[in-house]
């Protein structure tokens, strides 16, 4: 799950199962331009102090205590990205749905599959473009950027995939996902023969699938909380 | 996941950890009405020979091996439904999919939570019924009239959940669930007031949106391989 | 088309001719699971006592006396159906009303056409599963899976009829009729092609758009109304 | 109902009961801005020659011969409108369907009701103006002219009826009336109630209901065949 | 722009540059048939008495007064048209404005350019029956029955283009231009392509899309203010 | 119209009056992760050789020559924004249309009102996140994220402007502006009156709604013609 909040301070070695997560709004979430802001609901935020004082979610949950597992996942996290992505704290209000969350997500994601890494990102992308998810476009947006290395694509997928100079393959991959995204009733063998045709397996098919599905899944419980992304992922692979 | 195929046979003795799943297209499905249809695709069947010749989806998968963990699973699946539900075997071309699934699924629709099973069912026909999806309906339409020992909630929820006459709490939960699931750019606080002053917490609210995204993305995984339901849910609970 | 009103007047033992509808709300739809509803409006009911005590509609709308060509249809329903279908009850308010709906339901639904029976019931259910009505997806499905004798067709047409298997002709028919129904504005000379490339007549065609007009006519006074089915219907020919 | 059909059989000066139809494509549907047009399917027409030498529609059926009342009827039409609707030639094919029809319209737009007669054009023209129907929004535009005396209601009717000035009361009617088209498996009690408080009864809420129903399945069967509406229709009440 | 009031009075001649827009509702708006309507806002009217006293908007803003070049235009809309557009009037409360909008306007629909005058007015009116714009239907619609020397080509723009007989080339014109109007960020090369092989230079979809673009535009301006077309229009060119 | 190319030369002091628009797609938009494009039609280029060697849309269409108000213009974009913004390019094979889109555009955008320039930009960039333009999106995010030093805002407005924390002034603002965009003919008096009573007068009105109205016809001729932005927009105000 590539994401990062900035300067997430590591957890302190004597509490390896505690998380700690800011409770103050972050500054660029007020919005110079945009006026005050009534604070939504009750805000959840998670554990103590610390430097991204971010507020997660509008729902008031309180954090439990990591499993050393997640521990070990929100350390390599830190390790990796510099901070740990708000999805993550959002969820570790209780430990059996946040380690069924991640375990979908890692093999969804991160294991083989015949769609690149930057491919599944790109279905990511559009599908939460679609969607209007505000979490999902700005933490997996920073995600294409960074692994097409290239400033654009990711504001395309963002913005209108169909702008996108996109190989058929692709494209097809794209058309495909918006589609069961849109209008999961009209999807038919056709469909599928269009994904065959453009070179796509059936396992292939799956994987589409199953990000595109993934996401519709991660795109509803990010607007149903009011989900915020860690204000790290704005500035990433701008240049 | 509570479903189940016509008299699928109990896996033998000897091969703990391999499911067999029939090959031919079900009775039913061919339709004695409703003309004879071309094969789509390659229609993945899983497993051997069988009782229940059911084909799963359109896509051409072979089973893997089950895990100990998953044959045990499998196994319970059979005592206690009868069968083996086909979004089950559909996932059982890869152990780390099917793992992850059942783990998100049971969490969601078993583990304690303020709202009923026949709650989360519920939302799950709901949201199912929004986006149209047969393999959804049927399996949870049946679960729906078990669980409320009652033959028509199932087709309420179903063909139009704004028909039912339920208490405002559900009807609530209901309307949320199925903004979501059409709008869900358009879910803002006073939506979440909504389910508050319904006397739903904020973890109720969670549960609700984790309830509504997976159905969300399981409707788009079914529909996106033709996921067909075993034949038996058709016929229970009907009186 | 099998389907009753307040304050109906009490059939007079003299009169074979006049029918008795029940007024207590029928068991299955108070939902043991679905919590206890309010009334809606007045809610319609009609006759006296009876076994069948159902509430018809939300209108309250007193039964006129039904004219002998009516009581002696109401006594035919009785006899086949072993009941008088609520549709038919809602409308015997009054006579010139109902007999003009009981003739071109009639005509269209029973009469000589290039299209069987089960065909017109399917464009009704498809047509109604698009407008999600109620009242009219748990009449005609069942007359699906009657006419078919196949419990799942009935499903499939109520659910998403792009989910069955049907010969390139019924495709069409239903692709057509629910395009009719979706986006009638939409309709062109291509359209009719289509559909007499699939081996139907003008003739047919017509049929074919008369019966989904209809079905758009009679969800929506359903919907309007709050007409409720006839409890019989869900348990019929489920397996 | 003020509104003809290819080899509608030439009338014998010894039988009254048959209607002439001609069939050139009149004048102003050629369109001398708008190109030529190629002819879509067969065009039905019917009849011999006549002043009036319309297609009716694109669907090739034969003029059944009158029946008596039938024949009366086109004759009072033509008496009264100076023409026979188009419609009504378009059901000519087949007696027991033009009947049935001719039976439903005139006790919906005709018979005694709660509304008056304009207030049941006015939901015509607003529900075919959802329905974007070329014929009904020429025929049923002019009728809200001629009966309104007022050249410009019926232009707000077919282009955007909430442009209107219209009192609360009738716009309610038209609100439910659209609403019931455009989403009829939202509509629920709290509409109904908008209608109440309005000032309507529940026969009134019916007959609301019934008529926007009819002019749901009339804009289909109107579209599904290509139906034209009588030149004679665009000219009349403009100043 | 073709547009014009009721006897508006030619300015008087020691005003030259100030309009005088009447204020009292016209006539034909109150609808006999439609009850009487409570004013909406303010009501913008625009100038001193006069024998036109139209409301023009829905907005209070009060006329500037016209340079010399808008009196200009404006005496020669009243010369020609015998009355000033509305739209020009509710654009008079700011010069800068209304030259821009005039000078966009004139070059637009006036210019040389390979589309016609007429097919002009028919993207403007097919684009503004999608958006159901009142004034614009009213003001275009003249507009091309004008131009065309044809009563019903403007009633089948207003009402359903697709119901027009056009040549290939219009058909594909209207469809790039509701398309574009409808889902713009579904245009691609491929929608160009189809404009191409119908004969359209690159400099005539450039035209296409400025025009339809432009009525997108001017629709919503409209619809915001409750702008309303001049009286004169509706009984222009009906036979 | 705050707009910038990469480092697009100055034009040569002895052709004042021409502007060199460089002909090779850029780098960016090949996308290293997203394949190979296609050239997508002829690709109007503009001019001669040059640094940004930008495609500006998929028409050929050869730029005019600047008049020298246009030159004067164009020199302007170059000092303050290093480049001209590619949608005067595009503008510039026809001096006219460009004077009356950039005398519209600075009007709108520039002059005195009761918006500041930021609420204009913001409602830019929600009307065109509706209208998913590309073009749009990426110049006038930029815009937002400078006038309103806030590297979020502009992603805020082009996802999801619900998202945002606003002032209750500014949501109605942008309430009104995306029903405006998205369903005109359902704004009535109650919309005026929503804004009326967040503080906007009615010439507060009628900008929001020119504002709003101006982008639904840009993001259509963008979409059209396959509008591209100029590159140096993605990297502005990231930080």
């Amino acid at each position: 799950m590539p994401h990062k909040p900035v300067k997430s301070p590591p957890p302190s070695p004597h509490t390896p199962a505690s998380v700690t997560f800011p409770r103050k709004r972050e500054k660029e979430e007020l919005g110079k331009g945009a006026g005050t802001p009534g604070t939504p609901g009750g805000a959840t935020t998670a554990g103590a102090a610390g430097d991204d004082e971010t507020v997660i979610t509008a729902l008031e949950l309180a954090s439990a205590e990591l499993t050393p597992a997640m521990q070990a996942y929100f350390d390599k996290c830190t390790e990796k990205l510099g901070f740990v992505p708000n999805v993550l704290k959002a969820y570790a209000f209780d430990m059996p749905k946040l380690e069924a969350f991640v375990a979908m997500y890692n093999d969804l994601m991160l294991a083989p599959s015949g769609l690149s890494k930057l491919e599944r990102e790109m279905i990511a992308v559009a599908v939460s473009s679609h969607n209007r998810c505000y979490y999902c476009l700005v933490a997996h947006g920073a995600a294409v950027r960074g692994l097409a290395d290239d400033p654009v694509l990711g504001e395309l997928m963002a913005m209108n995939y169909r702008a996108a100079r996109l190989d058929p393959r692709q494209r097809a991959m794209l058309d495909f996902a918006v589609k069961l995204t849109a209008q999961p009733w009209e999807i038919e063998e056709s469909d599928r023969n269009v994904l065959r045709e453009a070179g796509f397996t059936d396992r292939d098919i799956w994987d589409i699938a199953a990000v595109a599905g993934f996401f519709n899944m991660s795109n509803r419980i990010a607007s149903a909380t009011d989900m915020r992304p860690n204000p790290a992922y704005h500035g990433q692979k701008r240049q």
